[in-house]
């Protein structure tokens, strides 16, 4: 098959059943990416739509409520006590990664789908709280991968999965960004080891490159090994400002990447098989440039915007409406909180861990 | 400064010092780098001349001699013996890596300058023998790293030195060749463990982003740790058929890497600071492309193809005759053959090793 046809009709939804309905979504906690990214795009998907936020900023929450024209402003005490829990199906937790677990414990209560942000908890054993109590009430749980509904990406796994750059070899690539230019204030909860998990590069960024690769190479991590430093002052009480580390997955593919969130914003990934290359630069930061390389030529390939927000929700409310099993779920993301633990406690011992 | 000023001269050779005179050369070695890109370029270098080969292969020894036009084709023995020693002042040793150490010997006795391909041998203690035997006769020793004469390289060190992308954070890149493509002989020297060294895919193209990342950062490796598997069938004597690596630098500076002797030919490297990168890619393979991205600007730099063989043999004929020291000579390359050997040590322990 050739490499052209894989992009003849690239922006096509693969996963798209178009059931009848809408899914009315709670978004829980209204940080930048809640409010520049995630709400425009619940907008934008059309078989979503918002109907109440929760935050603990009743004024940036009103402001919410008149731009979006939604009724209900919540704050967490009323979301837990179940206020107005009838008028949404699912809730979008995107709250600083240590309070997943309470807010999706309320919406499983709840029988609220859950889309929740990556990585699921600060640590394993509340992630795997959070994935038990979801089974437990039999709720769809989708850990919000944003890489695996970008075309780009899965165009790109389709032809590895077809074998159009032989046997995958190795994976290298970058996730760096400048935290304190985007967030300019010492106190924020990355910064906080209690609210962030084991670190911040890795688990905040540096998981964008494990997680695309298992996605890509459809095989999982089996032994990790790092390396961290954190050279500023601000970032002392996390042991990551920037890391390297390695992550052998199934079948000996060898990846090494780097992450940061105290340099240049970058991102890259390349997957270097037997016979050829698939790269994503950019990668990781909602803008995705493709390029195969493959018997020595080059296709290159810049497609028009997509926006990886609207296909992520559009692909939840597609199958919570449908009923269908959710891509990155529950056990999915519990083996990238196994894989990041794995990479903290080799910053610490020097050695490389089995996952 | 600008970043275009740096490249308005760019094909400058800002090491040049244009001695008289001509450095007449042995090459001790025909394989295929000797044949194919060597030889060429000595031929092209201004001030070199070719009047010596030494081979045990006498049939390529006489269609080299035809070729270039010399006299004196020579086997080991007769090299060893100093037969016609007085028509070549300098050495290049393009042998396998396992066998350097005798024919260096042999030219610092004679009193000649030598060029080294690298790694400057097989492990450490012969390496040291054989800075140790060019220190005692005071001849000129330079170790074969040709991207250290690339003038991309060069540019984008200067970049680097005056800050142009702010504090360097880390770097990341690929080296990755099909060696039985290029060589379909399972019987070769870089599958034998006594010819080659510690392994094939680190000492033999893992090495270039780690000497290129050495040159552009002017700082030193640090610790290492490292992940390999051999799969395949004839490359079940070496360790690392496929290599991942983390390599600290001083300052913190981290680094990943991959390389691989049985994957697609690709070749990259990404230095990232705080407020830009530099990026070589393609990098490695005689063939170097740079991009600088700064204050969310990208500077792409194609350059007129520079051939860095003929540059690497210009830079030390023109040291050689003029006495200047050289670039990277031999304790640059045993800081090298430590890291590489500290690269294996970590593959077989699974730990962090101290370099």
């Amino acid at each position: 098959m050739e490499i052209a046809a894989y992009f003849e009709d690239f922006t096509k939804r693969d996963w798209q059943s178009d059931p009848e309905g809408t899914l009315d979504v709670a978004v829980v906690g209204l940080g930048n990416w809640a409010l520049n990214h995630a709400l425009p795009a619940i907008s934008e998907a059309a078989h979503c739509e918002l109907t109440t936020v929760v935050t603990s900023n009743e004024h940036a929450g009103q402001e919410v409520a008149r731009e979006y024209g939604i009724d209900h402003v919540l704050n967490y005490e009323e979301y837990s006590d179940g206020v107005a829990n009838s008028v949404y199906d699912s809730v979008y937790v995107v709250t600083p990664n240590g309070t997943h677990l309470e807010y999706v414990q309320t919406a499983a209560r709840n029988q609220k789908a859950v889309l929740c942000e990556k990585p699921l908890e600060a640590t394993t054993s509340r992630a795997e709280e959070l994935v038990g109590v979801c089974d437990r009430h039999d709720v769809p749980l989708m850990v919000a991968y944003r890489m695996q509904v970008d075309p780009a990406v899965r165009r790109a796994r389709e032809l590895i999965r077809d074998g159009l750059i032989g046997d995958p070899v190795h994976v290298y690539g970058n996730n760096s960004v400048q935290l304190l230019e985007d967030f300019p204030d010492a106190d924020q909860w990355r910064l906080n080891p209690d609210l962030v998990g084991y670190g911040v590069s890795v688990s905040d960024i540096g998981i964008y490159p494990v997680n695309t690769t298992r996605f890509l190479l459809e095989r999982d991590p089996r032994f990790v090994q790092a390396s961290a430093v954190s050279p500023t002052d601000v970032f002392q009480d996390v042991p990551d400002e920037r890391c390297s580390f390695l992550v052998e997955f199934e079948d000996g593919i060898q990846s090494a990447f780097t992450s940061s969130q105290n340099a240049y914003s970058e991102s890259h990934l390349t997957v270097v098989g037997t016979k050829g290359t698939v790269e994503l630069s950019p990668a990781f930061h909602l803008e995705t440039e493709l390029t195969i390389q493959r018997g020595g030529t080059e296709t290159s390939t810049s497609f028009e915007w997509i926006n990886e927000m609207v296909e992520e929700f559009e692909y939840f409310a597609d199958h919570v409406l449908s009923g269908r099993s959710i891509g990155p779920d529950g056990r999915h993301g519990l083996v990238d909180m196994y894989t990041l633990e794995a990479i903290y406690d080799s910053i610490e011992q020097g050695r490389r861990v089995e996952i």
